[in-house]
């Protein structure tokens, strides 16, 4: 089930060029040229890391106007495989599974959540931003069916490792991990894991 | 308004021992000893790194039982500053918002969710997870009085920067971003991505 990706770029210059892209998506929405000193100073770099990170995506700027920002875009989302859809399921239909479910900007890098899953009957068969939420009993066979490879895992903490061995047996390559928990994963899965506390903590190191 | 905070650690230390913490905290709860070859394996990372991180943490290991988890939970919550109590704001109390004022993990690293900030006349008043949803004319007094210096932002991507230089005005020093939108804010104010899209393009990057 596992596609092929190209392993060209570390996770930090992935991450640069995201938001280089939520840049020229959200920020400079009207500028035809953008300069690495822009983009540099609206995350608080260093312009010649920018520089490095966009020569990456083989876009070369004009002196003195800076880089043509719609090529730029096209480049990153490129280089980045946002072109490729990945049809992706959510379980958990709590707070946040619905909240990303509704996060419009995923639909925009690619990722269209098709359906999202519970367990709680009161759930079952109510739709969230017009997607079904399903009973787990149904995860193997939309995921066979439908030919998911990642999910988004939003369950309660005590449900995390019990719903990822399920997942596993599955066959699902990608979990995305909303939860708090570690999971034991075989070594052909992926896990993805958002450290939302981590992130608060380096927020408090970063202070200016 | 702004703490002293030791700047001690990298952003890759403070994200990995906090990923050590959940391990002891969520995953080997009942365990008296944890070596770095379980931990190393939880996460699929190096067991020398484990090991040099945690003795930055000041926690010796005994060869063959490994390190005691109980010293090691407590010197990582040491460092990370865990201990330390913040008082914060979610503004904009929409799923996204909501689900991060239920979010239990929260509290144990000492951040506390002490009300939520809406411009939607339907919402003030309500209360979620025990937390009032307030007025955003109410933040101005709210923060002030409180002495809130960090807000989690849940807007929608075209209220972000409004909100924003709102906030800066009012003095917050710590903005936790948590839309998809590039924040400009002056040097003194800190901006933490939630980079959301970057991390499941590194999820696809990080296939084994």
């Amino acid at each position: 089930m596992k596609e092929n990706i190209k392993k060209s770029f570390s996770n930090k210059v992935i991450s640069r060029l995201t938001l280089y892209h939520c840049i020229l998506t959200h920020t400079l929405t009207d500028t035809l040229f953008v300069s690495s000193f822009e983009i540099a100073s609206l995350l608080g770099i260093d312009d010649s890391q920018v520089r490095k990170d966009i020569a990456l995506c083989g876009v070369y700027g004009r002196q003195k106007s800076g880089y043509p920002a719609h090529e730029l875009k096209q480049a990153i989302e490129q280089k980045l495989g946002v072109s490729q859809k990945n049809a992706i399921i959510i379980v958990g239909a709590g707070n946040l599974g619905s909240a990303l479910s509704n996060y419009s900007d995923l639909m925009d890098y690619g990722i269209e959540i098709v359906a999202l899953f519970d367990s709680d009957d009161k759930k079952i068969g109510k739709t969230i931003n017009k997607k079904e939420i399903l009973p787990i009993s149904q995860l193997s066979n939309f995921i066979h069916h439908k030919n998911i490879n990642t999910v988004i895992l939003t369950v309660p903490p005590d449900k995390a490792q019990e719903i990822t061995d399920t997942l596993v047996q599955i066959g699902v390559c990608y979990i995305w991990n909303f939860t708090p928990c570690i999971l034991k994963v075989p070594k052909n899965v992926t896990v993805q894991y958002e450290n939302i506390i981590g992130n608060f903590l380096q927020m408090k190191n970063n202070a200016h």
